[in-house]
């Protein structure tokens, strides 16, 4: 059976990590926060004092970090991590960063012989709890099937997007098509409701129409047109404007990296930017209906 | 057996009257244009010589005409057609128009007693012709049971949106959410293939997760991804970009009848304003993608 | 001596009136408003009971009224008050309105021998008051000729613009590019703190740097950075945001009618629609610094 | 007499290390291009075979490479330059770079004891072959006395923005505005023209009018309507559209450092990397005018 090392047990990595412990896996953890090592301790994993100790004689090593400079710090940094990992240890690197920076692990993880993919998820925390994550991978595709017994503890739909990097890319620009159809669905419907119409009647009527998209079929963001998604409910919740709006920031990068133009991706980050500059941040990234509609609805 | 007046015989018009006549319907028709007449006629219908005649003594009147200015002009201008029509009878205005100009002609119809319904339809040509169009429509309730057997020849699914002119401005916000999550869809693709990514396995990716959208499910802009659509075909043929220009302009016009803020639906206006400025007009909305990349698709 | 009828005594008709009166004209007045019509009436100037009875008479008919649908029922309604001018009076059209708009009097006026003039105003009621006025004029050039004594009672600079309706032209596309270039202004200062500067400092650089823009030189919208604006009181007085988006809608209008592509004069509607939708509307247009910060200056 | 080290002789250190030679400065110099070098030599200074070598025994040293990446590396990167530079020596660092780069190496030199200044410039070639630049500074105000003799040898104007990296963050603000009311002003000519007017009229209204900036005072970009710019000779010259994207890049970079909302400048970014996608990156930033035209001007 493999040996685990997984670090960084957040909100997403700690669900991510209770799912492999569910399936029976071994895992020896590491955190900063040592609450987060404790709840996992307490589902069976072994806690190590570092991060150089968890991944000492593992064979598989996953991390979910928060950002570029945390991953690039973790592997190539002072402790250089990477130095400390197997050759022919298989690394999935969870978090959602840079392509560049997942690029600058994957030649040093290849340089020793270590076996990487990039694996960034969608899901949220709903779907890290449930194991029903979508991966979205870069690296070579042989690797993909030595992980697919560890992703599908974890995910239900894995997605091989290309080389090195390419799992980053992916999400980054699919992050970005979803802010815009989200804001554009939140102008759409404030349009219609600024002329009298309905809005679930027109929520309706667009999502069967060509309109249609992933905003009005799962996550519609007028209150109190769809149960059970965060419009409902205040906006608590969900996905936050926070999150959307670090992703729309890799997404800006990779556009100036590859001088490519992004209009309606540029003016989708700026528009989150005025949101959490107004303290919204925090709430789920549909709350952007409400800047669109002037901060009138309830 | 109605007798049905129809008025505007163009890309539209001509195969919806074509699909009335097909199920039996007698048809007095007027168009400016005579060859469009000839055609009808040569289906079975009988031509009037200007549009009094038309809907003198008929029971039901469609127009299906270019702009605004084309049906406010038919209806209340130096002849007002709609003194000409029988107190009792059925309008359906299918023209893409402006909702107040769809309400000028609610009003003046009702004032006379006349039962109408401003019916903007999705689909396009093929749409048309084949009978498989998508009616949106505005007026009261029981006009659209009174309408339906003559919508069901020439299409598929009928949509209630609301009172007088809200099937005009349902069409308005579905027509600009579709240029956004088109613009939005290009840019994501584009953004894709210059970070190193198969445009196609990117589709395949996005449509599935959250990205997903009309435009990535049914006509993929990127050329060569999805058969059978203007991509794959050198944006030939399809909705023109120019058409899309005028929806979007109706949308800014709504937009700022009633104060709202479209920022993403501003921008796709003025994207299509510079694509048609290129040059590209004519040519399908999915094009689009081609200025997204900087004119450097085939 | 000229005989003067002035139609629309509001914010800025009033002292411009007021001037009139002051250089010793004989003014025939009329307006919806009683207390308007008293205080002309206070300084010299005869109330008519209508517009018609107005002008009945006058060499020089002036007009400033809202927005383009009173200039249009002013003139070519109802009572059709382009038959009660004499001809060969004089009429100076001061209202800031659609060239289209504009054009459909010049139009009238040319038929019945009446000299017009498009005449909009920058300047605000301090530029009214203190008849320094900036006329921005569409038509002949002879009648500006004609025009002048009386434009100069009221304002200081006079542009020719060009023929019947460039006044307007260039007052929308001038104000377009204050609003561009004010919350470009916004923009920079607010990168700029958010960076560590101090809004003073930075100002002084870009002023008479390549950034430089009348904004920077005359109306800085950072709180305290300049004395005697608006923004070092409140963002109260100057010029109302809810003024700002009309014209921008004017610019908007502009736009589609010559299929042009504006795409920061779209944003920049689209920003003050945002501001103005969350009620600060009445707030002067340099207020838009606000929604930049994220509402966070005093 | 001071020993001034030169690093960095292309388009605009070339010219700039040359006025200091003029003026009587011992310079020696350093650059990738032999032919740099060479120029150099022919004016008095005299050759190091690498950058440290330059350095060495220096009482001055002067930088101005391309980008950020090439800052980092010089100073900070394998050869440590900055362990090479005598404590107490002066640093003017003239490259335009993230503000980010420039602390880090403000926070090495300070850590040796060696005074530096960011001093990014504004003014183009012509400015540095003519001496008449403008330093933006940022560090201790002490350092700019001691830089001033050195620097007005260079330039006309000097700026002191704020401490370490304030140099950098102005001229950023200040470009993101330049290329803001740019982009205005060649949407308002545009706008303008299309709508019947003369592009010379209106730019001589907008200009004394509130709408009044730098573009229309210094470099008005619609071809004709100013002798000596760029405009008028096709574009070619200037300030080229790809430098213009740089420095919006960095400003991009700058908003998402500190979660900033810049609305205009992401478009204005994403207007610049549409035109460079055409491959107009080498024409003259003003040549924007023609994107926003449709490619129709001469």
């Amino acid at each position: 059976m493999s040996h685990i090392a997984f670090i960084g047990l957040g909100h997403m990595g700690g669900p991510m990590a209770a799912n492999l412990l569910k399936a029976g896996y071994t895992l020896k953890v590491f955190d900063l926060v040592p609450s987060a090592v404790e709840a996992a301790v307490a589902l069976g994993a072994s806690a190590a004092p570092n991060a150089v100790h968890a991944v000492t004689g593992a064979d598989v090593v996953i991390s979910m970090l928060p950002a570029s400079q945390h991953v690039e710090s973790l592997y190539l940094g002072e402790g250089r991590l990477i130095h400390a990992i197997n050759p022919g240890a298989l690394v999935l690197e969870c978090s959602t960063i840079a392509p560049a920076t997942a690029r600058l692990v994957h030649t040093a993880a290849k340089a020793r012989g270590i076996a990487m993919l990039d694996a960034p998820v969608s899901g949220g925390t709903a779907g890290a709890a449930a194991g029903t994550l979508t991966f979205i991978l870069g690296g070579e595709a042989g690797h993909l099937e030595r992980a697919r017994p560890f992703l599908e503890k974890m995910g239900k739909n894995l997605f091989h997007a290309g080389d090195a990097g390419a799992g980053q890319v992916a999400k980054i620009c699919n992050n970005m098509l979803l802010a815009i159809h989200m804001i554009g669905t939140a102008e759409a419907l404030n349009l219609g409701v600024a002329n009298g119409l309905d809005p679930k009647v027109l929520s309706d009527i667009m999502r069967v129409s060509s309109g249609g998209n992933w905003s009005l079929e799962k996550y519609n963001p007028w209150p109190g047109v769809m149960d059970g998604v965060p419009a409902s409910r205040g906006y608590e919740g969900g996905f936050g404007a926070d999150l959307m709006l670090k992703d729309l920031g890799l997404a800006m990068e990779a556009a100036q990296a590859s001088k490519a133009a992004t209009l309606l991706g540029g003016v989708a980050r700026n528009l989150y930017a005025l949101h959490s500059a107004r303290g919204h941040g925090k709430l789920d990234f549909s709350s952007i209906q409400n800047l669109v509609a002037g901060e009138k609805l309830s």
